[in-house]
């Protein structure tokens, strides 16, 4: 890696530009030169740079494993702090259908998953997805996963699953923007999902850097899932939401099956594992938080994502409010849609509860 | 308009399900069923829950003048304080074009600029916008606007306005998950401009209700405007921003002359007319605020963007960091690229300046 040498101490800009040119060298910069680990060389002179940090050749970061940020970092949406007791009772859960909407969502998820599982040789046990098997134990043993490929589809899955939230907050945007109406605080709720897919899909890039062919196949899927996705949105989001919904079912079963593989000493090289610096800084994690940690904070935002989406799926697009972004005038021990964990609902608020509940709103977002 | 009786007292959930069974009304809800007036009236047998709020005749809000928000509202991004002095200090500026890029994105600027006021018939004069005159008294009066007709034009842009940033987002957030990359924090700034500007627009709605054949108009616009800068943001990111920075450098100048309109005595029923509740809420604005310090708001936020864009069009776009984001390891008083008006720079911070600062920063969102 050609990295810059950098001195850690703080300098003010008053002091650097002089410094800079008292060194004897001409401090140039011409405006459309990508920051390159060459470009930086010029700045070394001075030693006192750290631009590395913003070269071009960003995937250096991620090459081997667990390269912790040299920064720490300032979450976008910060994350709400979960329990341990909160996280381990995440469930596998499945809402029935109950619309043909529903069944459309349904069957494009199953259809995906299928298509990826037979494309990489996955094989997903049917009794585990049903919640009538222990996924630590299931009943046939189709597949054995090594940590590599658990990383690998974690990184494509997460690649996938930053694409919703935002293309439903960009259309839901513009419609507010066209229509001439407030948005009733969906759209926040949808960027900040989106947000934590791509934390979700960073993080697993500290710990596995993806080849040529693998970062190709993500190019290729994102184009089509953007595509459909964003069509679909236009037709009928709620079926779109539906969708997410089951996607995220899909989630939480898939994170549980690699959690009970640490459990039952599958992965014997995570044990140990301390997870990235960036997740300990995100999810505000406990000091010497291991990979099986991490799993289970990723996991419990998949759920979260799971009701929040089988919720949003259960409203009125364009007239009901974000129930996830009210301040209920409730007391504190009545269940709600929150953000946290506090409350959970796996397969959805109805819209007779939100509303409901609404009434009692003090507060609500644009 | 049909809005449901409510009463104004706090309900638990827990009471208000009984409530409405016992009150020997069934309670049946449709899940397709949309929350018209209608559907309201279900409920106001139980005169308990005030969802005129969500009604779909959400323009019904925005009818007459200056309709306060019926609950106070918390913002996505709080917007950051102004002070008087700090406002009052805004100046009409314009960026000398340095290259091709900057050609194509102010020339892009003016047709669009030139064909509005041609199809509006509003003219628009040269001397002020060079800054040549004084807006108030501009050496030849081709157009006397009204308050209606400045409202008409503030919404018209405002709901183009609310574009680019939400574009620019999106695409800047699907390329981190393709690639694999850290944005380096440019996607949380450009969805905090199209959240402002999306405020700017709910803010006017308050004030003037557009007719049916300004909401095609916008219809119409937003479908040509949204395509075309979600192509040339995939060709140049650069020049869009660039663009953008233009385009604030007009709406500057506009909100510059609705002032000086006002200051001139030219729009009396301006005069003594309180800011909505909306805008107090969201600027934090001091009690008994006016028109006259709403359009001020609104104009430092514009003056922000062009700030804000020219310094971003500067900038290398894959790797450099977004300069109003970093925490700068720096004595409160140095200049620098910041988030509210302390310090600004209307023709944008080069890219020289931005990375000696950012040298010293000591913390850089995802
Ligand atoms: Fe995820
Ligand atoms: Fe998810
Ligand atoms: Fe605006
Ligand atoms: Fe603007």
């Amino acid at each position: 890696m050609a990295l810059c040498h950098i001195s850690t101490h703080t300098i003010t800009p008053a002091a650097t530009l002089p410094l800079l040119r008292t060194a004897g060298h001409v401090y140039t910069f011409k405006q459309h030169q990508p920051f390159t680990p060459n470009a930086c060389r010029q700045f070394s002179t001075a030693k006192t740079l750290p631009f590395e940090f913003f070269s071009s050749k960003r995937s250096q970061e991620t090459k081997g494993n667990v390269q912790p940020l040299s920064l720490p970092s300032e979450p976008a949406w910060p994350h709400p702090v979960y329990t341990e007791k909160q996280m381990n009772d995440i469930k596998i859960a499945h809402r029935e259908t109950k619309n043909w909407s529903d069944w459309v969502a349904l069957s494009a998820v199953r259809i995906l998953r299928w298509s990826f599982d037979r494309a990489t040789g996955y094989k997903h046990d049917k009794q585990v997805a049903l919640g009538k098997a222990n996924p630590a134990n299931p009943p046939k043993q189709y597949f054995a996963m090594t940590s590599d490929k658990w990383l690998i589809r974690f990184i494509f899955l997460e690649s996938i699953a930053g694409v919703p939230g935002m293309v439903g907050a960009m259309l839901r945007h513009l419609h507010s923007l066209r229509k001439l109406r407030r948005d009733n605080g969906w759209i926040e709720t949808l960027l900040e999902e989106a947000y934590n897919e791509r934390m979700h899909l960073l993080t697993f890039l500290k710990l596995r850097n993806p080849g040529w062919f693998m970062r190709f196949m993500i190019l290729g899927a994102q184009g089509v899932f953007f595509n459909g996705f964003f069509l679909s949105y236009l037709i009928s989001p709620r079926t779109c939401h539906r969708f997410v919904g089951y996607l995220e079912e899909e989630a939480v079963i898939t994170y549980t099956r690699a959690i009970a593989d640490i459990d039952a000493g599958k992965i014997p090289e995570w044990n140990e594992l301390p997870a990235p610096d960036i997740a300990i800084n995100y999810w505000q994690m406990k000091k010497g938080a291991t990979m099986r940690d991490l799993l289970n904070y990723v996991r419990a935002d998949e759920a979260k994502h799971r009701e929040v989406n089988h919720t949003l799926a259960n409203l009125a697009q364009e007239v009901d409010p974000n129930p996830f972004l009210i301040k209920y005038e409730v007391p504190e021990i009545v269940e709600r849609p929150v953000k946290g964990l506090q409350f959970t609902k796996p397969t959805g608020w109805d819209r007779e509860e939100v509303l409901t509940m609404a009434s009692t709103k003090t507060n609500m977002p644009m």
